[in-house]
């Protein structure tokens, strides 16, 4: 069994590491940690996990973690880095399910998050915990960072494309769609249901901090820079994001359906529909999928990929625990083979 | 394994056993019919079962179906009464999730359901399948009538104050409140997100189907008539039922709570909550529990039962294969040990 | 024109007060106060008053609110008790949307609402503005306690049958539905779409403030002591209130459909609908009408009075407008003609 | 008063109308018809619109509807091509509601409608009934076709841009998103509450009705072919639509806020909100105003136009009652200054 701690367990996405821990064979949560909440039973914030933990949050121990095989950040952006030095080197292994060390470049790092890195040595040794990028290096990494839920719906519909320079690589439009549980269960009039519900908008449109991630994935994958254009929307749902891209076809880039199907052929989360689909975001809430259709509307030169997941699954908690099987050489899918809930 | 077939698989009650029955040990589906859709992938008709069957609608042939351990009904009312004389004959065991085996007197339900019933031999035999009632009978049972979603919901906050005689029977009231998928899934232009959406309403307040079914469980229960006012309401959402139960209390009833904490003390599925609490429909979403709560406002002689189901789970589906589990000699908790889906 | 200052305007009730005041004929907002948003024009604030208004939130100054022929109040409760005197003093006409003058027994008051009264002279002034029944003297009253939007619909639902004897007035259950605005514009986490979407439950079961208020209506009406249960639900949308009422229905209580019809027919506001009638909330989405519909299931004595408001117009700012329309000698339903917005 | 006569009144569209017009000081509805509800009163269908008309559903008459000043079609796309001749030639005027009489070139109407078009000659004729585009045409317009939705969203965002050759118009991207309203109210599983509510998708990837509609009115407005991209999707909610639009920008197009709020100074319904605004769907629900907001991500050559409509206002009866407004030599806001509902 590995035995788990949980930085910052309040939130959604830490409920939703519980959701699927509770039911993975190989994983025992031993520690959940909040300073809010602290002495209070999971169970009582969470009333899902009724039966299934006995466990209570604790004030953030670093000695009591070290105890921990893996420790779990579902933290506010800022907080990993500066415990992460010390786990490592007590040789907990770590996955941060916050933005800490998604950038490998600090500079750009710090522009966007407004803060200075606080290690950027290990900064270095991180690994970006896309398994269908970077699978072996995940395997032996101590510190696996998380992507982004824009970011993982929107480089799985982009990668099979870039990465074979089919596309015009300057003008990429991404436009996304997440539901509300993105922002997260902090008290914030903002997100009231009053607020969001029956509506929808565009939000952070002059600039994202998903935008320099989703850019630093397609580079790397491209070996040069990719213009971009990322707009994101707020939809009066709770989970699932659907991320519609569009890129110009240069020259004959033959037949993309085959491409995407071989791309993702060994993928166990990645679901290449058949042409002519459109993918529901309901069609993998709760579980760890990403689901995409690629079309050629009116045969022109424009490609337009669909690719939807949950958020709090592929998009954050079942994308961590993925990470988790491979980092512990377990099936990358222990624990992760629910069925979407629908209706 | 036990070989399952459904029959008439295509609606919410359909899909939602396809889910359960996916990951379920030792269940293994082999036919699941369909006039409508019959050469149809499941997996093309619901986006959230690719990967997890590969198995199409065929048209209903009790030849074929003969060949199961169980067949599941999830037809509209009525259907089932026909054919299941014959699969009882030829040694299948059946669980019909439609209402043509839940009231004991042909009659009654003649009236309710405004036809003649088919087959009054076999209703004889028939176990009503609330487990947390009929445990013993359900094993052996060749025939269960799983029980409609509010009767479930309302009987199970009713039983412990009726079986003990606590409360007035005379003048029980239950308010509930559903998602609109217990309306199904057929084209109705009622249930259109245009109609239901952002708005409440009562419905059928003049009388419905579940009002004689509840009545025959209390009755059952206590001995005797009952007198219930059944008010069911339409929330905007898509699962879950929540049931506020009022009754008056007789004399000194004694603590409530721990009455119905010892009645339930050794149901897997029956959760009661502690003292002041207020379930949300939430917390059962997609799993097979009731969790109840107990209230006595301002310490007055009317106790309120609280009482939230999955209307497709613990409602209809779940119990369907907690009853398979019993049928078959399984723990009753197989397959149905997921957590529920939060946010 | 009526020179009016609304004091508190940023939360839903003041932008439901701005909403029909811009197009009210005989009303003109002249001062709007926000200590949190002074400077900022309410139209920032609130996309759907661009064009509609020229005007800035302020800091509240009792002297220049003196200037206002009449204030609205939709501030948190224990604010209006503190400034109405002087505003009384200084001659303008006060009505109150919170709770500050609601209940006429300053005792009572404060075990509901924690705090010592402010001003137990100037309570006893205050008028109850429930125009169906206090019409005559909301139009000489200086102070107007506008009612709460669950007392307003059960007391008009409860009404007719209370103040002829008819039912049993030990006995009553009031089980209430509402959308999420009526928790107000505040940032909080119990309140997230995160949280409230998608589910459904009940809150403040052991006691809502509305419960003093709607017995002491009921209670004036017939004279003496009610025994009331009254259970409140929040429903996943954003506007409307749904009260499900039951009485035991005492000897002959006559044609009570005919009752509901002769008792609200001049009332401009109050809709009885058509015997089996089942009314949506949706029905009266931001207009100032009450619908009611009256049954008794199975022609027993139980009686079951559905009546539904919009929380924010019949039940707050609407029933406000009424008030003012009435106080200042204009026809009732001036400014208060809108068609409910359907779907 | 303009008498008023409503073909096919029983969807969505057709409540609006009734909606709008119960309030408008000029119009009289004398005649609403409907096959399928022939004899039953408008009210009875729709709640809200009890008190506001006595008139009930009739079968559709030509010689009866010959006696309105003005006929508005709500019907399904070909029905109003059968009846609109004898109508003009009675001296009627007419606004269609459906697609009939969008597309001027017969030939691609008869391909994307699946039919052959039954007046080509009146189709000559007909006023495209975009008012800020040809308001002086539907002043004397007989035959006004009302715009799609999507396209009246689209155009606004778009025209300002192309009609000065400021962008690439050969590669135009509108990545639309509408509430479920815009699907009208027939009996449809795949727009049930179960089926949309807490989901995202795109629809109609391959080609929707309203891309050479929009196509045609950007043609029209730049003198040439334009090449456009339009990806429809649905969200969860009842009203609204936001278009999102990209293009690229040809070497220096100066200040584009400024473009456009000199392009609609003038404009009544149509608001530019200031720089760096994102405007919610519910800042126009119930109304007919546009609300438009212009972007430069990271100040790159891709501009980015936020566009909001609600779906049935702006995007079908608000638009009617607007043109027919023009056509009758009211000013053009008679009846539409409502304020939004919000929250």
């Amino acid at each position: 069994m590995i035995k788990i701690g949980i930085v910052g367990g309040t939130g959604y996405t830490g409920v939703e590491l519980l959701r699927l821990l509770a039911t993975h064979p190989q994983a025992q949560v031993i520690q959940i940690t909040s300073r809010a909440e602290s002495g209070r039973q999971v169970s009582e914030l969470y009333g899902n996990l009724r039966g299934h933990f006995d466990l209570a949050f604790t004030e953030p121990d670093p000695g009591q973690l070290a105890a921990c095989d893996l420790v779990f950040f579902a933290t506010p952006n800022g907080t990993a880095m500066k415990m992460v030095p010390g786990l490592l080197e007590a040789g907990c292994r770590v996955i941060d399910l916050a933005a800490d060390f998604r950038l490998q470049d600090a500079a750009v790092w710090e522009q966007w998050y407004g803060m200075p890195h606080a290690c950027t040595d290990v900064l270095a040794e991180a690994v970006y915990g896309l398994p269908e990028l970077n699978r072996e290096q995940i395997r032996d990494a101590r510190l696996v960072a998380n992507p982004g839920c824009y970011p993982t719906a929107t480089a799985l519909g982009f990668v099979p494309l870039v990465e074979h320079g089919l596309v015009d690589k300057s003008s990429l439009v991404a436009d996304c769609k997440s539901g509300v549980s993105g922002a997260g269960r902090g008290a914030n009039a903002a997100m009231l249901m009053g607020e969001v519900g029956e509506s929808f908008k565009a939000y952070a449109v002059a600039g994202h901090r998903h935008l320099p991630e989703i850019r630093q994935t397609l580079s790397g994958v491209c070996g040069g820079p990719v213009g971009l254009t990322f707009v994101p929307h707020l939809v009066p749902m709770i989970r699932g994001i659907h991320a519609t891209l569009y890129a110009r076809v240069l020259g004959d880039a033959g037949d993309l359906q085959v491409l995407f199907e071989q791309r993702y052929a060994d993928e166990p989360f990645v679901d290449v529909l058949p042409p002519g689909s459109q993918p529901e975001t309901r069609s993998v809430r709760g579980v760890n999928h990403c689901r995409i259709a690629i079309h050629r509307p009116q045969g022109g030169d424009i490609v337009v990929v669909l690719s939807v997941i949950d958020n709090l699954t592929k998009g954050a908690a079942g994308q961590a625990i993925q990470n988790m099987n491979l980092m512990f050489g377990l099936d990358e899918r222990t624990g992760l083979e629910q069925v979407a809930l629908l209706p």
